[in-house]
């Protein structure tokens, strides 16, 4: 702390450190200012200044009657770096732009302007079934959702009422529903799925809602055990939980048990197509228990209406003449061999370590020293959790660059390396 | 009521029609449980069973540990007639479909798979530069939006602590406001805009939004004089409430003075093309205060992190090369055209009146009679008011059939208006 700095930048300082420090979490209010000018012994004007230049930092928050708050963190993603191991959306050349070209043509040619034509607020019709066929879920428990985001904003608008007191989430998970739901329950995530005796502790409280990604978890690549799987919906039938099964990159591994299959009636099961497409289409499905399909679709209406039935169409074209199956295909292949190239070069350092079985388009290390890089290179694991457990991690995504840019950027993170440690002798 | 009807039916009844009668208002408290079983003389388990049947119904909803209320209407546009009066969308074939294949086509030629690529969360900045010059709005304060359902739902967002208690409506107004807002206050709106007087009177309270239609109003067709734009102007800076200027289909009428023209700083523009092109391309731009800018960014963000690219680079070029210029040119013709035949119908019959000045895609009338026609031939009045007084009131729209039905069409009406009164002699 700078002791010749203004007394009001003194108190924003010890204020930034505690919250830094976890002290003051993310949500919770902070003393209010007659408690801040006993104990730094100062008027209220000093503390009213001190809180202006943390408001003004996007630290806190005001509520109104009800005082100041630290404020969760709302990251947009900013522009990346050149070498960009930050997006974990797809390059856009590994896309078949060509065929995509030809279905949008055939579909104007074939249905004229009806391919500009109103859908059902659940979704195209003919989709639905494509889709329900594709991934054996059952499609009158289905509806189109704008990717997954929305599929999880949906839910945010389904349980509103103090969800944030009632969903768990896993520790580390993805920050858009960190701050989405303003997530304060977490239980430690390990190899194979949840820490079962710390979501037993956790299950005493009023639990309504389990996050999870249980199939190429994002950021730490890990999927759940069958066990664990099991572990997981027997404790939603007991306690009357729903589970809200993301799974936005389950298709990079072979199929697999889901929790949508063991226990429908407590899965709220969401998969993206947003990240194995393009950002250009941004489309998911979401399957719902009976009981809440009716609020599902009421909350869809209510927030767009319906997802653009031109792309959906698209969507449904690109299904049905086996391009996607392809697609996928190609993609596993791809990402199998950049996690491959990465890895090697990863295990050159030995302060850096990888959790075994990782899957998807992100590779999540530990390490051991401080890493004094460029800022917005990768994704730091303090963005996935509030626990200072996690601040020596790191994510690093692998497919946003092309494949030229990725060879140079295997040898830029190589030299960057390189002056933070010894790599071991090649 | 039927006397032999089981009890609980009989309290379920009397409960209906309290809620048609408008004494249990949507949104409020049913009387607990306790007092229903003293005043009606029954067993709690009698009044347990007549809140299921009401539940099953949809006309009540449980809060956990506060007790039953009115149900808000929850309408999605169920399947309409076959002449549908219902619909406010754009026939698909009024859309030129040749020109927009042709746009895709060209777009995957020139950006191949970038035009798949991601956009910023604020939308495409090329097509946000196109907006900001045809449509006079600040480039740096608008994002694009998928559609202005979306853009009303982002407000609910950015503002969600005890929104309907601080939020006013015009009555009546547009259904999907009333039910994502859970509207409770409202002001009446004359042939000019709202009734100042009363608009005065609420704002005693705690308002902090204000929510029109100030240009063909949805469902009445009017538009606010500049006096009342500027009387809810000076008002809005001078309570410091924001207005939500929600312009869904103003470009219908020639350039008019805009509420985010006049008070920039206290309103929130909505521009929807959901309305004026077609329901397959879900999109629409919003143009918000300097202060709330990086809020509503925050919200797009969590709610689906941004409207598909590719339909943001085909509106672009559709803007660009003047189509979308000469289509709305085409439409204002067309819906002139229609609705003068339907005007000159609806002369016939004496039971029906039309307020004049209307513009848009709908006729909005005033029955003297009742109708007894199918149900869901047309909007009924309660679809957008609590206010019995509208009651008499109907919203036939008349752009979503083609030529050859809309003219079917006119004479089925003819015919079913036959059967209701006898129609002026020709």
């Amino acid at each position: 702390m700078n002791s010749k700095a203004p007394l009001y930048q003194v108190i924003a300082d010890t204020i930034k450190e505690r919250i830094a420090a976890g002290i003051y979490k993310p949500g919770e209010k902070i003393p209010p200012i007659r408690c801040l000018t006993e104990s730094f012994g100062v008027n209220k004007a000093t503390v009213h200044k001190a809180f202006g230049c943390l408001k003004s930092e996007g630290l806190i928050e005001n509520r109104v009657g009800s005082g100041s708050y630290v404020r969760f963190p709302e990251k947009i993603q900013t522009t990346p770096h050149l070498f960009d191991f930050r997006t974990d959306y797809l390059n856009e050349h590994f896309f078949p732009y060509r065929q995509a070209q030809s279905i949008f043509n055939e579909l104007f040619e074939k249905e004229k302007a009806h391919a500009l034509a109103p859908t059902p607020v659940e979704g195209d019709p003919e989709l639905l079934r494509v889709l329900s066929g594709r991934y054996h879920l059952p499609v009158e428990r289905m509806l189109i959702i704008s990717g997954a985001q929305q599929g999880l904003d949906l839910v945010s608008k389904v349980f509103a009422a103090k969800i944030s007191e009632s969903i768990l989430f896993e520790n580390p998970t993805y920050p858009g529903a960190i701050s989405l739901f303003r997530a304060r329950h977490f239980v430690p995530l390990e190899e194979d799925g949840p820490d079962l005796t710390e979501l037993d502790q956790r299950l005493t409280g009023p639990v309504r809602l389990f996050y999870t990604m249980p199939s190429v978890h994002n950021p730490t690549g890990i999927s759940y055990s069958n066990a664990k799987k099991e572990a997981l919906a027997r404790r939603a039938r007991e306690h009357s939980f729903y589970i809200i099964e993301d799974d936005y990159l389950g298709e990079l591994k072979p199929p697999e048990l889901r929790l949508v299959d063991i226990e429908p009636r407590h899965t709220i099961h969401i998969k993206s197509f947003a990240q194995t497409t393009l950002a250009g289409i941004r489309l998911g499905l979401m399957v719902v228990p009976e009981a809440l399909y009716a609020q599902f679709l009421f909350a869809k209406f209510s927030s767009d209406i319906t997802s653009s039935g031109l792309l959906q169409k698209f969507l449904r074209e690109f299904l049905k003449n086996g391009l996607y199956a392809r697609h996928i295909e190609t993609l596993r292949r791809k990402t199998l061999n950049r996690r491959r190239r990465l890895q090697s070069l990863i295990e050159q350092f030995p302060f850096l370590s990888a959790t075994p079985e990782q899957f998807g388009y992100s590779l999540w290390l530990k390490t051991s020293i401080a890493l004094n890089l460029p800022h917005e290179l990768w994704c730091r694991g303090e963005e996935f959790s509030f626990d200072p457990a996690y601040k020596p991690f790191i994510r690093l995504t692998f497919m946003h660059m092309d494949d030229a840019t990725f060879i140079q950027a295997l040898d830029y993170l190589h030299a960057l390396l390189v002056r933070c440690g010894t790599p071991h002798p090649l």
